[in-house]
């Protein structure tokens, strides 16, 4: 008998916005993993959950380097899918507790790819969860979407040039982890006469969050790496 | 003292995908407001939550029609609106349930706006929740997107031919409530060779969920409201 691997969206970092079926799954898994923390302190994932685990359980850090270099990673994540592997094979299930939604841009992703190369027989399971644009939205007060709008969602890397192109098209654009692009956005915007549109949400939902719900003045944010903007193009209501 | 309109998001379905802080706060309201079934059947929202609600809570359910005339759909609005002010200004919070997430194409976006707008001393939270395309990546076990994928949501009334640009550029796209309009967009994606990478969830996280996890050789699927369709345009791990 193979454990299963569920892959639980624990919400964008309010501890209270993962779901009754996440929560349920994470307390009665005897392995619990998420992603290890950075300088010596806890993932948001860890923070999340911590409270809700019990000492018979096994809390298994794993580690996915923030780098670009695709060897380092797929190492990384090899390792990973084999530690989360000795668990599954003695059939102990495992709960992958991952920031936002397990579908959208997450790590999990990686780790559950992997794990289904490496061995095939595996089982996984999601469960979804709040995403960051729309963590991003509720705090803002404003909905992201209404009736008849176009929503494009574009991820960090991406071309700046392109973001012209979308602007004549789209209803709402999320820019995701838009830190370091946010300057050469903000001169697009200006020219687009956008910037009393659009909206940056600093890490929506925890005790720092921060909201610029105007950005006419800000051409040099500093943001830091959690966090979105949102503009929308098209005022409706 | 005015009362809180709170705007709860409950999910797409399976009762357990409501968030902690959703349910805390729907246990704690005087009020529970839900949008009113159809056919002497209790709509989504209210299936959802009925189970937490206790005898001293009011219910109160609110008529949206099911039409596109604006004149029958404001005068419903306005008349929601007034039924949850009644009790918003005698001082009582009121938990509104709303399907899916109350920022994404949601219906407690025309309840608040109209509230707002009648009575703009009053005090709107919205707590985020899941999302159909996410309960639905989940539900596929695949993720919606990864990495430096661009993804685009397109709602119910679109032109068809616009999709024919989209699938030019975007990685991912989402098409909600595509029951109206899939013959067309069938043809689409095959003169693009995207059936077999094409995928529909009719009522995804429901007892009642149906999956097609490859459309070649269905050019006239007969689907219920509660259906979208994700194409894959790209495809990568």
């Amino acid at each position: 008998m193979l454990g299963t691997l569920y892959g639980i969206s624990v919400g964008t970092g309010d501890p209270e916005l993962i779901t009754l079926k996440g929560l349920r799954i994470l307390k009665q898994s005897p392995v619990v993993a998420f992603p290890s923390g950075v300088h010596g302190k806890a993932g948001m994932a860890q923070t999340i959950v911590e409270q809700w685990l019990g000492s018979g359980q096994v809390q298994l850090a794993l580690t996915f380097p923030y780098v670009q270099d695709l060897v380092i990673l797929t190492q990384a994540w090899i390792a990973a899918a084999e530690q989360v592997w000795d668990y599954l094979g003695s059939g102990q299930d495992v709960a992958f507790a991952c920031e936002g939604d397990v579908s959208f841009y997450s790590t999990f992703t990686y780790l559950a790819t992997v794990l289904q190369e490496l061995h095939p027989e595996c089982v996984v399971q999601r469960v979804p969860g709040v995403c960051s644009p729309l963590a991003a939205a509720s705090a803002l007060g404003t909905p992201l979407t209404v009736r008849d709008q176009r929503l494009v969602v574009l991820p960090a890397i991406y071309n700046v040039g392109e973001l012209e192109t979308i602007l004549g098209w789209a209803d709402v654009v999320v820019l995701m982890k838009v830190s370091s692009v946010y300057s050469e956005v903000w001169k697009v915007l200006q020219q687009h006469k956008l910037l009393n549109q659009a909206f940056v949400v600093e890490r929506a939902t925890l005790p720092e969050q921060v909201i610029y719900a105007d950005l006419c003045d800000r051409p040099n944010l500093k943001l830091p790496y959690f966090s979105l903007l949102i503009v929308k193009v098209t005022q409706r209501k």
